[in-house]
């Protein structure tokens, strides 16, 4: 299927359908309808299995949708793109994030925020501009969207402030986690918190996220980092991005986590990182600071409506200050490409986040390897 | 009474002392014992009367103490010193603090924390280095300090670490008001906040921290600065220290105060401060911010035990951040002088804060003026 031959045109091709919350993906045949304005049709190479994924796989209501084409990482290939859209073409190889950088609000113009404020962060089933999807089955009914990105197709389409151009000579299977989890963590490091050298780290969470936390943090060059977690088998994994201490999150001896990391620290951690989406872990994240500046970054997701419970006066008296981090505080279309060098100049470590890799045929693989917890990231190939 | 006459010796002089919570203070002799190594003993020349003192004069459980000296906005003279004090001698002219700059320990030495760890603030009715009082009545009774410095006395003992020396060209009756409150306010502003110039601006409190505030932000180049009150008159008084917009929070429409501020901001405010004391307000002013880069200041004491509540997911996806001020995050010694030649270059507003000033024999006016809500500093002059 050559370029020239598809361009205007519908696409036919495999895409991996969620048709039913928690059930295994259905390899199906899909129609992809060619870009609207400011929209780019991207051809997939690789994709990879990040846990929002299996959140919004498992969810029987809204913000769960289904029929729903999954998947937020990966690298493609620009088979076409709408009117407007000059920033890339045909043969451009890019990532496409479920942030967008539309490069000319408020926001996007300002070096504070990584919050666009055209087309702004929401858990919609549909395309962010128009509303709508590019995708039917067979029998011509629409198919919902994932994050704006829907990468567990052959071919998606993509709203051009939600696509990256990357350089073409990287490593697809490496590149693709730069999309969401990877990023995020080391984002939050670098762009959130700003870690400073020499600093002190603590880390609520190893799972992916945490992982990159830790990561981001090394490259800043924290000289101490502290990996909480309930399974101690990860501070084996955690140790090849940086970790240097453990705490045993279920082997606390009747002792708060916040102090558990206040008395290894004498007095605190610089920094801590929510990463599991507790709220009760942000305020034991938020105990373990550091009093005169210490910064509490959140990162996991809670339920929808949690609130989060600080002592009044000890935010008064503390010093301390607390933040989010949503994708790291990374603007995509800049942030993403330097990532992408320290990657290629041996300085981001990202195979070692890669523990499997699969054919799309074996996507549902994939899935079992992180609800088992044997996965950080599982690349799935579209074709081998 | 000379300095070299009573050097080393109790000295006799006259106090006002806090009797019972909530009662008028009783001038009456007293005696100051003289002051140990590493402490000061001060003549005071003028105090200011601070919201502070009010809380803890009418508190009738711990951390209020009965009988005790309030006051801790001050302008002094050195009587004398104790052993191991190089810093200071007598005849410089100082304004004690109720927070303490070590200079020694890691959060004096570092920029970023104003929370000295050699002699951390706490709510104690003693010196700060020996938890012990330099002040009996003429029975020989001991009386209780008030922050480290209580200063409604003619003589008073306070730590070094307490004492900033200051120009001594300065009108005490101004430079008193650097001690507390409108250091606070300021300091929030510019070492806290670090507001940019151009900013927008939200303070809801418009008492002397509140508006101290806006004159922080005026000074570092706020264009807007809304002040948000109950008082439709503080607007005017406002008005004298850069508040731009008002609104009146008994007449909001139904609307939330965090709704109108973003409504009247197109979006929030870049800042807002909570100079109140109350956690429902931080809520307000955590609404009201400008997502992306917006900052909420917490100034305001609310009662103890109050928590926050804040939604788990904004703080994830807002770009917002969360932070308290104690003593406006200022490092005593080296930002109280900063102010004060601020003040002296006619950059800094002070007077507009003078609404009274009254005699020592007077000084219960000065409370009543203020829980009458009629001044914002009255100075009380020691002796005229």
């Amino acid at each position: 299927m050559s370029p020239s031959g598809t361009v205007g045109k519908p696409i036919r091709c495999r895409a991996a359908v969620g048709r039913e919350p928690g059930a295994p993906l259905v390899i199906e045949e899909v129609v992809v309808a060619p870009p609207m304005p400011y929209e780019v049709r991207i051809r997939i190479i690789c994709a990879s299995l990040c846990h929002s994924d299996i959140t919004f796989w498992k969810m029987k209501d809204p913000p769960g949708y289904f029929p729903r084409i999954f998947g937020h990482e990966a690298v493609g290939v620009v088979e076409s793109v709408g009117e407007n859209v000059d920033e890339v073409s045909a043969g451009d190889v890019v990532i496409p994030t479920f942030m967008s950088d539309c490069g000319d609000c408020a926001d996007c113009k300002s070096s504070k925020s990584n919050l666009c404020s055209k087309l702004p962060f929401k858990l919609s089933p549909w395309m962010p501009r128009y509303e709508t999807s590019r995708f039917t089955d067979i029998k011509g009914e629409p198919l919902f969207h994932f994050l704006f990105v829907s990468s567990f197709t052959e071919y998606t389409v993509v709203d051009i402030a939600h696509v990256v151009k990357i350089d073409p000579t990287a490593p697809p299977n490496k590149a693709c986690l730069l999309g969401c989890g990877v990023s995020t963590g080391v984002g939050a490091a670098w762009r959130t918190a700003n870690v400073e050298a020499e600093s002190t780290v603590a880390i609520f969470g190893l799972g992916s996220i945490g992982l990159a936390v830790a990561e981001g943090a090394r490259l800043c060059g924290a000289t101490r980092i502290i990996g909480v977690d309930v399974n101690p088998r990860k501070f084996e994994i955690g140790k090849k991005f940086g970790v240097t201490d453990f705490v045993d999150a279920g082997k606390s001896g009747g002792k708060s986590l916040g102090q558990l990391i206040k008395d290894m620290t004498g007095g605190g951690a610089d920094y801590c990182f929510e990463c599991v989406g507790m709220s009760s872990l942000v305020e034991e994240a938020y105990a373990g600071c550091r009093k005169g500046w210490g910064k509490t970054v959140v990162l996991g997701v809670d339920r929808p409506g949690a609130q989060l419970s600080l002592n009044s006066s000890e935010v008064l008296h503390s010093g301390k200050s607390l933040m989010g981090s949503l994708f790291g505080g990374l603007k995509a279309k800049s942030d993403i490409p330097i990532l992408l060098k320290q990657y290629m100049d041996k300085e981001l470590q990202l195979d070692e986040f890669v523990t499997h890799e699969v054919n799309f045929e074996d996507i549902n693989k994939a899935f079992e390897l992180l609800l088992e917890g044997k996965s950080l990231r599982c690349v799935i190939w579209m074709r081998k």
